[in-house]
């Protein structure tokens, strides 16, 4: 097999490179210089595969999502024989334990208040995220664990306030007013038909939510 | 009185010219030149008042939002002796009727797909606009005509879900795809207590929101 470089390790290679830099240095410190530095490679050469800095934080969260994606189909295999609830319930759970789906926060947690990252995360929950959310509630209406008749519009709006409203990077809030977001988000679904967020999920997701929450977590709002 | 420009008439005169300019050429396509030449000032008076072009459309976005705030306030003034629910009801049917609450989009339908305008368009609806339909809530909950244990949360999920998720030129939909999103929100609501978005509401709206929609409507969505 030959060695030589092709355009797809390349583009990958440059992922790969910024990825770290975003991460260490943060997004808006990190010039197209220091990107052509640690590569090794001439501007030219990353500008033919990217025309901006954006282009490539884009790339990189092209490569978060489609991670995150692999990860819920491996798990959704891993729960074959389970009825749908249990198989969203199970995901939720497993999103908390392992902290594999929030892997994008992490790496680029100095963009939480980035409006161009907010609104592509928002874009991606919905667009990504939810459509396999909401191919599970349909096989749960047919076996009847699951009775809504808006299973797009659950999973569409469950992630929506699960990624941004509930984010206190985004909607300032302190640890009581996001038990409360939490506590109408399960009660929401509930009356919506799928029973999905439990007690405990909502006690776990407080913890983690508070542990990623970059900068002040507001003592007082309002 | 005195004629001469105090700073906030200086800074009035910024934000009017600049909204013009941002209306009639775009905000991407307005530079500070353009509003330099318009005001007749000096760059260092503007920068004085604004350190960036983002800055001014800050000032822009604070002016629109204070003004929905005095349309919301006039509106139940002329409501009083009304029941809250009738007071919510009024409100999304005035705010249809006039379009008034929407100048913000028709001025800045530019900035529809700008992250910026996104994220600051959501945080003020949950900020500024959510409160005082939330107080609302609280008045029916003791009349008993609104009955949630989550004022604050319904009003907050209504503004962002309306403003945002129901927003074509952000999450791409067709009409049907809308109106199906609209009446989740109506049974979302209804369960939750707060029974106020009527079937002619959700056909009125159907029919701005498509009006407002820049670019194309998508025919076909996934």
């Amino acid at each position: 097999m030959a060695r030589k470089n092709n355009p797809e390790q390349t583009r990958e290679k440059i992922i790969s490179v910024s990825t770290t830099l975003f991460f260490e240095k943060g997004y808006e410190q990190t010039t197209m210089q220091d990107i052509v530095n640690d590569l090794g490679m001439s501007k030219g050469a990353i500008f033919h595969h990217f025309k901006s800095k954006e282009e490539i934080l884009n790339g990189v969260m092209d490569t978060q999502s489609s991670a995150v994606e692999d990860i819920l189909h491996q798990w959704l295999s891993e729960m074959s024989g389970r009825t749908a609830k249990e198989k969203l319930i199970g995901i939720l759970e497993k999103n908390i334990a392992t902290q594999e789906m929030h892997s994008l926060d992490s790496v680029l947690a100095s963009q939480v208040k980035n409006p161009w990252f907010i609104v592509r995360t928002m874009q991606d929950a919905v667009k990504k995220s939810a459509p396999i959310f909401s191919k599970i509630m349909r096989e749960g209406n047919e076996e009847g664990t699951i009775t809504t008749d808006y299973p797009d519009e659950c999973a569409e709006v469950f992630f929506l306030l699960i990624n941004v409203w509930c984010d206190p990077n985004i909607f300032n809030c302190n640890r009581s007013k996001l038990n409360k977001r939490l506590k109408f988000l399960q009660q929401m679904m509930k009356t919506m038909g799928v029973d999905i967020v439990s007690d405990q999920l909502i006690e776990k997701m407080t913890g983690f939510i508070e542990g990623h929450c970059v900068g002040e977590w507001k003592k007082d709002v309002r």
